[in-house]
């Protein structure tokens, strides 16, 4: 399968770009000659740029959207957000997964590293969808030592289906928290990482109470309490870390960990402020992502950038900080790398991940600065095409079955209320 | 002309809508009889909600959009703004304010409340785009007072000129800040203001700049000065109010004056926190508002509502703070009534403003919690349908001419920059 795409914008000049299986093949000049493709895309009213990765999801929490809203979160999660996932079902996952997918296509994600429940559910889900995944299923242990095996044994059983599923899906590895994950499936968990050579998440420094009882129950800070576990490497990514230190950053630099940070869901639940210029200039490696649909309320990362980026303006009282093509590279080149992906940019060799963004969009007009059009003033509607690793996953903002994977989440939700 | 929305989610019960002239007429049970229309909608694909009404806007700095983003503020207004709009004429003020009615009306907005230059190149393009508004010109008369003459003229004759526009479109009175307008002409506007009965807006205590110099220049806060000058009341809307302390909350409570918030602005140019809670507990009407392009940069009232509980629940550390049904009224009923418009509501009698909005579109789907997902989850494509006055603006996401205001925007932005 090739694409052509003709006389396209691609940073500031028009280009023919040629897409041939999952990777682009050629970028050449609109006069140059460049044969025949099997799919031929007039790009005169679009930018190409490279799509969006997002590094922390729970997908499937799309059917939790709107449930519980401006409540404390102690709350939140006991009263509402917990009594509803133990209900859940691996169709609820699917149901809940697909409308993740759909969202994610039409707000110009192609990949997700997704922590949940029924990890089988979003793998099918992401699959069919045509996105890259890396899967986790949600490694919680209640702090039960005796449960390690176990725990381990079912992140080993995932690993070891990857092959049912296209080579876009992975499956990863991801223990809860500190506070809900004994030290021993801490630490096997993170073996099995290493052995398998996968990605490795787990939410960290999230709250104050967090940190706090870290203190309390180890004798250490949420990251040193890691660090003395001997699990911080450089396939770690550290999700949220809102409450670090000076001593914290530095670690977190010494192992080369990621920070994914996810600025909506830290400002929604009221989880403190996360110090971006602080990680930053302790040259941390880090990029954003949505977390999950329930507290956001939305997968929206073209939304996120915009909020990380005023949310970090307002907050250090600095309106030159984190600037449009920061939080832009944060969100593309950084988090394919991070990703593992080689991806995030459009270069001949890179794989084929790509928007064609609407020029004539009210929201990109004037022309002439896309990309902090993209980051403060866009919405997904601007995004018309969508491709991932070579293929056409929404073009005309039309995603396949669109109807069905609606009705889908509609009755998953109204049966997963109902139990 | 008068209009049947069929079978429509209104508040979830499904009911039938005629709107007469410019006036929601019935709302009815859909089993009940009602008649013929000259406009038939079939409902039952939407849920319909009242419109939003953007209290503060610079409309046609939609030209401006990402034209100097990421700027230190001194920087920002001398550098790039003012010399850029030294060089503004009404012709590209009509085309900026007519992209800025095309982004209103696609992310739901019906009425706008303008200071800027050049008045009548915005009321033309919001006459002839279908929305209300206020249309002041801004009064700048660098602290000279005797430019005050010139200036109230100058509004006064604006003024004058509302006869050749639709009923929907008034001219205002807005001086622009204390730290730009002399006593003399904020004194002489504001009698304007009262005899011809008319919104007076100003932007106050935006920065700790302004509010330092005021003290050192006029040995009062700038609440407290204007309050000293006698002209505080219940017409009046002061923009921002980023820096108020206890004395200051307790005079805009005491005059009725609205205050309206501008959480995007605010953050993007660093300008400091507005404390929601304490003017809320001061019981101060608010509302809330986009400012300009150019320091938002977009005009999405549904995207402000996000970012404005977002940001005070981040910054109060209080996560039930702000809660979508609030920020929403703010955004509909309390603007609506700020404005002095019976409208805001979908109530037999009220104005028929109105949006259609597409329950099937991924970010409101699963259904059940309609406001939190317009709130914390919604796009703008989401609105199939804006209703303003009893004319349909969009419908199908389609707006009339865009393709032409598209031309005409960039054909201006080009001109400007190039003189």
């Amino acid at each position: 399968m090739s694409i052509l795409i003709q006389n396209v914008l691609l940073n500031d000049e028009r280009k023919d770009i040629i897409i041939k299986d999952n990777k682009f093949s050629k970028i050449l000049d609109p006069t140059d000659s460049i044969g025949s493709s099997d799919l031929l895309i007039d790009g005169t009213r679009f930018a190409i740029l490279p799509a969006f990765y997002n590094m922390h999801t729970h997908s499937a929490m799309t059917l939790m959207r709107g449930y519980a809203d401006d409540i404390e979160l102690h709350s939140w999660l006991e009263d509402h957000i917990w009594p509803l996932e133990a209900n859940l079902t691996e169709d609820h996952v699917y149901h809940g997964a697909r409308l993740a997918a759909l969202e994610m296509i039409k707000s110009g994600t192609v990949f997700f590293n997704d922590m949940y429940f029924f990890p089988y559910g979003t793998a099918k889900a992401a699959d069919e969808m045509g996105l890259r995944a890396d899967i986790a299923p949600v490694l919680i242990d209640g702090m039960n030592a005796a449960r390690a095996k176990e725990m381990i044994a079912y992140a080993q059983e995932t690993i070891d289906h990857s092959g049912d599923y296209s080579s876009r899906v992975r499956f990863a590895v991801s223990p809860h928290a500190i506070y809900t994950v004994s030290a021993e499936t801490l630490k096997r968990s993170f073996a099995l990482a290493q052995k398998e050579n996968l990605p490795f998440q787990i939410h960290l420094s999230e709250s104050q109470t967090e940190v706090k009882n870290s203190i309390k129950d180890f004798g250490l800070r949420p990251v040193q309490y890691l660090e003395s576990l001997g699990i911080l490497d450089s396939n770690v990514t550290a999700i949220h870390c809102v409450h670090l230190d000076d001593r914290d950053r530095e670690i977190l630099k010494k192992h080369n960990v990621s920070i994914a940070h996810c600025p909506a869901s830290n400002m929604k639940l009221s989880s403190g402020h996360f110090d971006y210029v602080k990680a930053k200039q302790a040259d941390i490696k880090m990029v954003v992502a949505t977390d999950g649909a329930c507290s956001n309320n939305n997968l929206s990362l073209l939304e996120e950038m915009k909020i990380a980026s005023l949310r970090e303006k307002a907050f250090s009282g600095d309106p030159t900080v984190l600037p449009a093509r920061e939080i832009f590279d944060m969100t593309t080149i950084k988090a394919a790398k991070a990703a593992g992906l080689n991806a995030g940019k459009i270069e001949e060799g890179m794989l084929a991940d790509c928007l064609l963004v609407n020029l004539d969009h009210p929201t990109l007009v004037p022309r002439g600065h896309l990309i902090s059009d993209i980051v403060y003033s866009a919405n997904p509607e601007c995004i018309d095409t969508v491709i991932c690793d070579g293929n056409i996953l929404m073009r005309g903002r039309k995603v396949k079955n669109e109807d069905d994977i609606i009705k889908g989440a509609n009755e998953a939700y109204r049966d997963l209320i109902r139990k």
